[in-house]
């Protein structure tokens, strides 16, 4: 391997505005996040963050602030900065403007049709460019964003909750609470993040669940997306509260989806060969209307069938200390596999206690 | 809580004699593991452990170490003394010849019958005594052996492995592998510390297992012991090796017996009202006979009706990151629970990744 780009005092300015990038966690989406700090002479004379789209970059509000200073600075972005005339001027063309010396990119725009095009305006203007500074950080902070300019889908991160023994629920259903109060706030905590909540309908008629962020201080809810093949969603199901909820169907019932839409309900048609709702071809739409993260959560079937076409690429499970046994319910609805050969293996990604249960992020991607 | 007992020097010398008593782990069964130092001025002059049973305890051997230099030192030992003529002397006594000045005791023994005699023999003599000094650790080095001595059972360790969802063999049976190579060296290290292995019928007529330690640096075998309500058990089992094998039965069929017995294997019968083994019997038997640590290796049904008893203290458990499925096998086969007031909560003990595996140790007790 290479020797990692750049210097010691690059990479703690980068970790700077990597944080500063993580304060537009819960609100820049569609946009990725991003923060930008401004070092002349070793000092911080600029920061900013992005903070919801149709505002500023995160590299304008730190020359901003800078003003004057920006001159000769160094500048350190998260992601390249963008060479396009979008919702605002191309940043790269306002860091030229501002007379920046040096800029150090942590990742360069996921993007592969426009990937290096800010960099090389940098450098055609004689700025020094350094790319690559913490660029797993960065890649790990914007991984929808990634996922979606990359492969024109989300990252599917599926979310559950079981006893050590597997189980998320008693044969006859109870399940309020496996897990303890702070597991649950940890959950949320991953809703805020994700552009989207997708549950299926089973859940939808068993649970009648809001499916948006509840404890987290965040001006911006995820859309809720069902998967409802036979279009049985009541009109009157609690999380059509107004929100722009999505739901994918493969059941063209006029009647039932103008009820729907008069809940303020889109009933969009994907059906596949066997009468179900196309997954795949469903993470594609969400890729083109902007959904970065995905947060999947619920039931065995859903979660059985994103991970037998292969759609899923994080597990968010939190473990209880408990155990429910066989009678209980399980966490896959996977088809019955005949041979050790066909088992979907994971990668630990990260494993901590979080209150009184175990939390394990697993990758299956 | 009061202060913890023992000065840092205290607590440094029995970190020392405890490690000692470690390098019994493996063979004092069914003693337990005991280790001493003997330090003079601040100097160690004799150390000694217990090796295995009928031979000299802990404190005999540091004593033959130090000699004369045993004179005016403490002694550290990492449990009381004994007070009673056995295979050996006493040991308090000894301490007392060798003109040692003080004894530092990591906690007292813990048969209740006897508990504190030794120390009493210590001070009567003139000796500064001193307890508690790492209580807890040298009471999770012979945690079988204060199960046996306050309960009258053995520590009972439940080891299990799965999938991340719970699974530990696939619908038609296959479950080599699941864990990886590490995993299972590990569970040998915890088969070697047991007194007995503990299995069931179904496991004997499906996996044929040896039940034995392999790839581990031990001179002493564990007992094996089989629940086999119905006497199922074959003569030609693997496991009829020439040890002394133990069958717990509710089937008084004599002629099965007789040729269980011919291949070297004590038939037991332990009938419950319900025509099963009666594992609470089987376990006060086990302890009985000196059996300290029980690791359980069986399988659903073995697990459940063990956990269901509310005879298991620990769950050993290796989670492979894969996802098998809810057609596949479970590992508790409990009866069904229709209230969540009926599980069974577990406390995290121990939590590691071993190899590509997670290991998770959690006790009910």
């Amino acid at each position: 391997m290479p020797a990692a780009p750049g210097t010691a005092a690059d990479h703690a300015h980068m970790a700077r505005a990597l944080a500063l990038a993580e304060q537009g966690l819960y609100s820049t989406s569609p946009n990725p996040r991003v923060g930008c700090v401004l070092v002349r002479d070793g000092v911080v004379v600029g920061e900013g963050w992005h903070v919801r789209a149709g505002e500023p970059h995160a590299e304008v509000h730190a020359l901003r602030a800078a003003g004057e200073a920006a001159r000769g600075a160094t500048a350190y972005v998260t992601l390249e900065p963008c060479s396009h005339h979008g919702r605002t001027p191309p940043c790269a063309e306002a860091l030229v403007a501002a007379g920046v010396a040096r800029v150090v990119a942590a990742m360069e725009d996921p993007n592969p049709l426009v990937a290096g095009r800010g960099l090389a305006i940098l450098r055609q203007a004689g700025i020094e460019v350094c790319a690559g500074v913490l660029a797993n950080e960065a890649r790990e902070l914007n991984i929808g964003f990634v996922s979606r300019m990359t492969r024109g889908r989300p990252w599917v991160r599926l979310k559950a909750a079981s006893s050590l023994d597997g189980r998320t629920a008693l044969a006859n259903g109870q399940s309020q609470w496996i897990t303890g109060v702070e597991a649950r706030q940890d959950g949320h905590r991953w809703r805020a993040r994700a552009c989207a909540i997708l549950s299926g309908s089973g859940t939808v008629l068993a649970d009648d669940p809001l499916l948006n962020v509840r404890g987290v201080d965040t001006e911006r809810q995820p859309r809720p997306v069902v998967v409802d093949s036979r279009l049985q969603t009541p009109p009157t199901a609690r999380l059509l509260d107004g929100r722009p909820v999505l739901i994918a169907t493969a059941n063209p019932d006029p009647a039932k989806a103008a009820a729907l839409a008069a809940q303020g309900a889109e009933v969009l048609l994907l059906p596949d060969a066997a009468g179900r709702v196309d997954l795949a071809a469903l993470l594609l739409e969400l890729g083109r209307r902007g959904i970065n993260e995905l947060h999947v959560e619920g039931g065995a079937g859903l979660n059985g069938a994103l991970l037998a076409a292969g759609l899923v690429d994080e597990l968010l499970l939190y473990l209880a200390p408990t155990l429910l046994g066989n009678p209980a319910l399980g966490l896959f609805g996977l088809p019955e596999l005949t041979s050790l050969e066909q088992q979907q293996r994971l990668r630990w990604h990260d494993l901590r206690q979080v209150g009184g249960d175990l939390r394990i992020l697993a990758r299956l991607a």
